[in-house]
């Protein structure tokens, strides 16, 4: 694998597309929405992305099946909604800056062969919450901003660095003079936040009427605490580990031959 | 995205044109002496450049809009200074050498195709100013440093090493024989510096005949000492955000599956 | 040398061929079973793999010769065993991210030009060991990992990051409908840990019936424990001598014509 | 400049060269060799090597210009010595692995077009040094170091890493088959260390049975201890500089449009 690919599971044909893309960042606030989202909607996997940008290692599931970092698609045919959505969730992002910029180039031409024309992505935007978590957006363009500010959306403070692909994904698409719109909730930020990821899904559900059942959210925000017990374990440990692999990096360059 | 380019607005066809560069760097004296230059000379916009060695992050703009990172290029018919002249300015700089190289030489190639035949970077050069902040100045040739050092120009101390675009931009031309300068103007670099930009901006008056006011520099002083007091808060919180970001990242590779 | 290359010393023609990889990591655990497997079980070397991703220095051997660093693939016939193999062992592995890929998709390719049909990947997993190391297996599908459960070995844990070529291997294994396994006994990993290597033999042994005498890993205990000792020394040596070449790079800059 | 490129300035048709470099390097002892030995034997500069994996920024000189960091070949017909020489020195190294590799892939095609058959590599090699600074050589093989050793050249401890172009050029050339020689002399490497050069010089002047005048160096000691003085000076500067580039840095994210 010599540059990241995308692999099709199933050839889909979507009309008037919207790409919702919700990967790990602050608060892992896009990540737990998308998949919530793509829970709910039932939507089924259409392809994969795979990466050398990702990362120097993988992850074993809870089969003890090992498999590579990956980002994955799915597809729900909106009847209703009068619009076809493609959701994106994934287990990082890219390791460099052009890691970012090729990743994020992937994901736009695979959002552009499947007529999508509207680009949302997911995020966190930190600071101290207060009562709900509000909701910051910037866009391609003042139109698109205007129509999700009546939604009570606020305008992103002008300055704000956008890191990751929710950023570089909206700017690929304003180069590429596609619709795109990035959507940011409130989060402190230091722990998993499936409260502001809540707030997101509110918006969305408004914006293009789904039908999905939002109370399932306060399990998962158990579920989180109690894992966030576990992965501050685990981290520890993680972390020792690291500490000793690059200590033993040193040192193994003297056992040759 | 996968290599820098530079995209044209208007194609245009100066003749004996002076290319002058000024991106962010130490003080950003360069940047604020190019923008104030187009804004003055109502130098309208030719072209950008993107690339992917720029940043992993976008910004959003006083409109909520969300662009990529790009450098700009501004063209100017100088009827009376019987030189016609492009105008470089941007948010960023490359973040690695490779970046650099590629950024650089995508510039200089423009420059070329559009018969520049001489190639001015701007920036800073750190010290300690007692009065005027003076000017220092390298080139690709002796003859090009002592057309300059006539104006009351230094010649850069041996051995000073010129970080960045402003540096490499001036390397690549002598490497292609084509005449270039490098004008650094002292500053203590610590904060945006527009006296030391009007240095600068005082020295291409002589040089080249602009007919340009300076007086708005003050305005600019007093703008960027409000600005910075915005940006120390702005930035005191982006760093908190990186830190959790970072901390993040350790952790949300567990959040699999 | 632009990319990652194998050079074959013997065109070999395997069938159902097994790869094991044993490349230098946490404890050298997957290195010292890989290198003592090639020398019990005499295999011959049969290719080469050198990377410009390898590291910015070379090693001098016994003999004061001077080389690459490099990996090495082995090759034994198993007569008795019913299947072939191709031990890999060497120097070190990648230094980033895209060279971790572009390495192991060579060893892949390799593997599957010699009709490899099973990926084994050997390693070290970190944490305090009483009594002998025990083994913890992941893989690329669940009967593979059923298959090696019943040498009592255990499922590799939910979350736990696979870091490098061994868990890279099998991830593209996996990607490309490849069996693959990736075997880590226990070490502390502070030290070579030839006790840890010996578990995992222990185990290629009963899996593969590999008639091998393992009594001379005592002796690799013994070795690797004075060996420890001047490492340490060459260690600290060498930790002054890279301190001092970076003073040196910061300087040298200043020393031109 | 995409990659690293070799200029000819002039078209030279060597009989049985031989190269020898001196880099940047620990105490400079490689640099200050080769280019003592150009001095003397009058050598002429007949290429230049430019490589986007330099740096990122530039040098001016000590006439004001400024330049492309760059590695420069030279060349002396021996006419009594039976052999032609070409010499390579330089401002720098590459700042990367893959850099180092295609660095050293350069300059290893050159030589090989020059009918070089023999690639000799100067360095130092860090200790404690008592008296004269012996000389430490690793070779692409035994016979080659044997005949240095003739010389009371010693051989490289075995385990010890080479760094840079002085080893990777040598590995280089052994994966080649290309005769090639590492000599490396003792410093304590905190600051150029022409003492050690010396020993090179004598070395080299033996195997080559050059005709040159050492006596100069002692200059050289003299000249490097008062640039020392200045150096240190110098690069006080430089760190507070880059300090400053760097805090500006994080600062000029916010200044757009």
């Amino acid at each position: 694998m010599k540059k990241t690919i995308i692999l099709e599971i199933e050839k889909i044909n979507p009309e008037r597309a919207v790409l919702i893309e919700g990967l790990p960042g602050l608060g892992l606030v896009g990540k737990i929405a998308s998949e919530y989202l793509i829970k709910q909607l039932k939507a089924r996997k259409v392809a994969e992305l795979y990466s050398p940008h990702f990362a120097h290692f993988v992850i074993v599931d809870d089969e003890g099946s090992l498999r590579l970092l990956r980002l994955e698609f799915y597809y729900w045919k909106g009847e209703e909604t009068n619009r076809d959505f493609i959701l994106l969730t994934g287990d990082c992002q890219a390791q460099t800056v052009e890691g970012q910029y090729e990743v994020a180039g992937a994901i736009f031409n695979y959002a552009r062969e499947k007529n999508v024309d509207l680009i949302i992505t997911l995020g966190g935007y930190q600071r101290e919450v207060v009562g709900e978590p509000r909701i910051f957006a910037s866009a391609t363009n003042r139109r698109l901003l205007e129509d999700v500010m009546k939604f009570g959306v606020k305008s992103s403070p002008p300055g704000s660095p956008i890191i990751g692909v929710a950023g570089i994904l909206v700017g690929l698409s304003g180069f590429n003079e596609v619709d795109a719109l990035c959507l940011l909730a409130e989060t402190r930020g230091y722990r998993p936040d499936p409260k502001a990821s809540k707030s997101l899904l509110n918006l969305l559900s408004k914006m293009f009427k789904f039908n999905i059942d939002l109370s399932d959210l306060e399990g998962e925000i158990a579920r989180y605490e109690k894992m966030e017990e576990r992965i501050r374990r685990i981290e520890r440990k993680r972390k020792a580990t690291e500490r000793e692999r690059r200590a033993e990096e040193t040192e193994r360059i003297f056992y040759i031959g």
